[in-house]
């Protein structure tokens, strides 16, 4: 999407493949910079630190790793060492490893003289194809909006949670390519950004990147959900998702089951926007999802700009306050209207997703 | 409560009544300053910048400033105008009409010469039923900890919201009583507190009492309650309110109505401290109680603690991007297990209450 106008990647390559270029997402909305990372370690650091984050960016970025470290030295072995190294650096999004399984499968049965140019290539690919099943979420999203605003001809409120906009995809994002689709279309939709503590990636980066491409949008704090949805301030909730179990669990970023309660309670549409790399088809359901415990700091500790400009870090809590940070919470299939991928919109529910993707068969541990 | 060991009111009178000592809450957790009071403008500001807040602290405060203002002049205009200035500060919490109509029932009568001391009396007297009413809330509530601990003999896992604590009225709290009333008891009792973005009363204001009297806590994102509560971390939920509708629908800081949600689906007691002054006999229910509506800037911005030690706010948000700010919402009463009353646990409904304030009569507006 724009950045100033300027249709713009979250992760590119450099032409010579010296390096790959990201935005280092742990700077805006302060500050837009963009940062080569040249090796292994530097992708796997990027992730961890959640320079590049998203799901299907965090699968993005670990191929461009593994093209890196494949750079240094292209044996099986390092290809092995390099995926296990990439696979560790964070737990929930399944992208991960789908983007490194996919890698490995590629690459391991080629000479190593081929490898290095062989996996600057599949991750190029990798990159496309996200782009082309964001568009098609968007298509398929787009449609609730539309409808939506057909019925009502008012302006559309679509709620969202954490960043699941262009800056968690290589484009166009997930759960907002339905809002940048209607609105590119013409079609009146306004966005609820909650801020999404404790790493704001509302805040910070969805009301960002809406406000670069001309969303109108509204900030609330995660906690006005509910009061929205009771006032009938909500059309659609859509949001992301990090992994889906094969039952249309969905774990997403802290706070989405919060949400999707309270749009049962509001009868608010509560839709999933979920690229079939998303799909855990090994889990039966949303309870076998491994949950990030990230660091107390991200709770105790905020980063903003301060008045002189300077980025800076400050202290909400007491020193003598230790803090829990479970980064997901898993959102009950029961929940969740239905799930919006590349192939269209259906129940989330093990037959509606086993419909849309058939060759995925059946959940391999039931 | 203590702080540093030292039992401490959060609000009191200077000596000569030449003024009335408040903690600036606004500097919490990281600078613990008092400030005084001197004229019905100080009061006033305190209130509405939140120098002084909580339902029953903002009545007791409010009390105060009529005595400030009629330490300047004692007339009946002036008393009016004074009560006026008050009540606008802040809409929601019913406590402060409540005080206000209490100490103008009560001086109104009274020759001017007399008001200016019966006031300061009054004000005094308010206080002390106020430590009453939430000694007595701790008592009952506290029945609710050491019954879960009897059952399970663990330590018992108290969630709760914003700070309805000793700082959110004169001495005690409402929410937090019980708490404490179990703790000093002995009961092993471990609390998660919520953040409450944005004006984060909960890292801020409840950690610190907290830590301050020695109850073990753990600091958690507003979003993280629904999958602590799914994970068997949370045994009971105690909120407060600003204002309870007459049916036990209750107006509380923004989020609430997502802990019982959450609560809700997953089994989980949600009880509501509720001291009578904060029930509003007047409303059949809490579609019926105003919201305030704050300030953008407490979303897009947030104070905090920089490295150097001083208290700065630094900016969240774009500055492209606006925010809008509901301070409170309003949880149905079906989603109440019960409210605490200083008169006992009694449930969330129009009979329940009724019964424990039979004084009160119907709802006036039914």
């Amino acid at each position: 999407m724009n950045i100033n106008g300027t249709p713009t990647r979250t992760i590119r390559p450099l032409s010579d493949h010296g390096g790959v270029e990201i935005i280092d997402q742990t700077l805006l909305p302060h500050r837009l910079e963009f940062r080569t990372l040249r090796t292994l370690e530097d992708a796997a650091e990027a992730i961890s630190v959640m320079r590049v984050r998203g799901a299907p960016l965090i699968g993005a970025a670990a191929a461009y790793g593994v093209a890196l470290a494949l750079a240094e030295e292209a044996s099986e072995s390092r290809l092995e060492t390099a995926c296990a190294r990439l696979l560790a650096t964070r737990p929930t999004a399944v992208n991960l490893r789908w983007a490194l399984e996919r890698m490995q499968t590629h690459l391991a049965p080629l000479p190593a003289a081929q490898r290095g140019e062989a996996a600057w290539n599949a991750a190029a690919v990798l990159c496309d194809e996200d782009v082309v099943l964001n568009q098609s979420i968007g298509r398929h999203g787009m449609e609730l909006i539309k409808w939506k605003h057909e019925q009502s001809s008012r302006t559309v409120n679509v709620m969202t949670h954490c960043n699941a906009g262009w800056l968690a995809t290589v484009d166009w994002g997930t759960a907002l390519a339905p809002v940048y689709t209607a609105f590119d279309a013409g079609i009146p939709v306004h966005v609820w950004v909650s801020e999404t503590r404790p790493r704001n990636q509302g805040a910070a980066l969805t009301a960002w990147e809406l406000a670069q491409h001309g969303v109108p949008h509204t900030l609330v704090a995660d906690n006005a959900a509910g009061h929205l949805m009771l006032h009938g301030q909500v059309d659609l909730v859509i949001v992301g998702a990090d992994r889906a179990a094969s039952n249309g669990d969905v774990a997403n970023k802290i706070g989405t089951y919060l949400k999707a309660l309270a749009a049962r309670d509001n009868g608010v549409p509560f839709y999933v926007a979920v690229p079939g790399p998303t799909i855990d088809w090994r889990l039966a359901d949303g309870s076998g999802i491994p949950i990030e415990e990230r660091a107390a700091h991200e709770v105790t500790h905020i980063q903003g700009q301060a008045e002189d400009g300077g980025v800076t870090s400050v202290r909400l809590a007491p020193a003598q306050s230790g803090a829990a940070n479970p980064a997901f919470d898993v959102t009950p299939a029961r929940l969740v209207t239905g799930v919006i991928t590349e192939r269209g919109i259906c129940p989330a529910t093990q037959e509606g997703l086993a419909q849309r993707y058939p060759e995925a068969g059946v959940c391999r541990t039931a």
